[in-house]
């Protein structure tokens, strides 16, 4: 008999969460496509490969500047379906309800659902709505599913990156992080703050079209954050990403907001962005075209995939940043939980 | 300003929850797929018909007797897909986890998903997990979504039923509404009593072969009941459909069980069944067929679809009951919540 019991940390996104789907899911879920861990699944379907996703949404508070939990549900399935090259075609709503909970507070988060679903493109074609007595839940969580088809051709998988290519960030990184933990704190951060919640469809489509046989990956760093994804990338393709501090898109305010509050940007959740492995030959060009776009617009190349192997003790692949004062860290994925309830 | 608060109501899957998706959901999210109200969206993509479905479950107890949350969340979804026909091909599983609860429960239940994956042949390609402070849940909810592949040329609604038609239930009601009523306020039944959840596709598919072009609908009558399911037909179909109480399949000790805790089988959700409205010429055969699977072993022909329009001033369609005493009764759809969390 097992006597453990589930911890925050289980929710992080990070190791903790890893292990718990490695340890109690896999072994009884047995099928390959689980067990690839990609933001989306896909599936053959005929001659049509289906990308098939789903995100629960718990985040607290439920309003926060910049979003809520209705923009951020439709936003992250898009984006999860996105990160797997798929044009998205429609979306599923499931609502679990306090009772009690306000429906002045439900409406409003049906109105920013619609909104965003209008915005992107993509309908919210079936849902499900549970109700739970008083004390049993908070208020409201949604887990929204998607489906998209991905192009033929298409390939894109966070085992292929490899030795020379170059590492990109689709821009600012921390923002939506910084935005919750300060919101939850009752803090006052620059009024410039605010989550960076967007559907990353119109970006990538723009990337896809400057590059369509030289991306090896994309990835959303929501929970865990960018250092998070990149050490799964690095561990997946067995290689040793290298990125440079100096180089990060951080704002200024998110800076000074996470050395107040003892964060570190790079494990911090983001919700409007990609980190993208590509050839190098077509880096800076496809940088010039993810800069034309309103998602894309403070995109940097951050780093590479070194040439050389990672040394022989280091048999999974990680991440190395050269830090801005001359020296290098090794990047592990994210351990512990910094911030519950991020998203 | 709305004042209003969510009820237990709301989420009983009948009039109240009808209400709440009309008032709050339709017109924001407006899209003609989610306004048809079906068990599954049926999407065009290409030349494939894809279904997809989603249901949140929140089941108290989370063990019961013939099944548990997880079993019930794979066996709900495959339904759905197989209401619209669809072959089931791929399944979502999103977990909202309370911090504190006992991961051997969640390694029991993981089993159990595990297991009615396996047994389907539908497996669950994507996941995510989510853990929230203790008493901000109630130890685990589970959404499960569902994707599936309809077959050309089929149709099936909920708007097609014709006077004239057979009305067929597949099996008993109420099993799963008692057992989960009896296992929460700790009285004893009827060993013989427990849950009916079971998937469909097989006793569908027998269906569908045996009457390819002459079923018209297919419903389970989940949270709402039977009686629910079959006034959503008549009032999308526009028809008087009329059952024969003494025709009902009910086991004895879900009537006696009813009778006990003043409950109405035809309101009390089921698990494992599915209503059926088919062409009166083929009803005969399509019954011998279901009565020679599993889960179609006890099916019945309940009533029909009256010749007649309902009366002029019956504009939308309705359920009329004879009852076994010799009268009629009108059946309308649930209103109330009998049992939360019921599922």
């Amino acid at each position: 008999m097992n006597s453990k019991k589930i911890l925050l940390d289980h929710g992080s996104g990070g190791i903790s969460s890893r292990n718990l789907i490695e340890e109690i899911f896999l072994p009884r879920l047995d099928n390959p496509i689980l067990a690839q861990f990609e933001d989306s699944a896909v599936l053959q379907s005929g001659s049509t490969r289906l990308a098939f996703t789903t995100d629960g949404y718990v985040v607290d508070p439920l309003f926060f500047p910049g979003g809520d939990i209705g923009k951020l549900a439709v936003h992250g399935t898009i984006n999860d379906l996105v990160m797997q090259g798929a044009q998205p075609i429609g979306l599923s709503l499931s609502l679990i309800l306090e009772e009690g909970f306000a429906l002045a507070d439900l409406e409003r988060i049906a109105d920013s659902i619609g909104r965003a679903s209008r915005e992107s493109g993509v309908p919210v074609v079936t849902g499900d709505t549970k109700v739970v007595p008083r004390g049993k839940a908070d208020k409201i969580f949604i887990t929204t599913s998607g489906i998209g088809i991905v192009p033929d051709g298409l390939l894109l998988g966070s085992g292929l990156a490899r030795a020379g290519d170059a590492v990109l960030l689709s821009g600012t990184i921390g923002d939506h992080g910084v935005t919750i933990m300060a919101a939850r704190a009752g803090l006052a951060i620059q009024s410039s703050i605010q989550s960076d919640t967007a559907p990353l469809h119109r970006l990538v489509a723009a990337m896809l079209q400057q590059a369509p046989g030289s991306i090896r990956c994309l990835r959303d760093p929501t929970r865990g954050g960018a250092a998070t994804v990149l050490s799964e990338i690095a561990v997946k393709s067995k290689v040793q990403i290298e990125i440079n501090e100096k180089d990060l898109p951080i704002r200024p305010g998110v800076e000074s907001a996470c050395e107040m509050l003892g964060l570190d940007p790079l494990y911090l959740a983001n919700e409007g962005k990609c980190i993208v492995i590509v050839d190098p030959a077509q880096a800076e060009a496809l940088l010039k075209v993810m800069r034309k776009t309103e998602e894309g617009h403070d995109a940097a190349i951050v780093g590479h995939v070194a040439a050389a192997a990672p040394e022989p003790n280091v048999s999974n692949g990680r991440v190395v940043m050269n830090t801005a004062i001359g020296g290098a860290r090794i990047i592990g994925p994210l351990s512990g939980e910094p911030l519950p309830r991020i998203c």
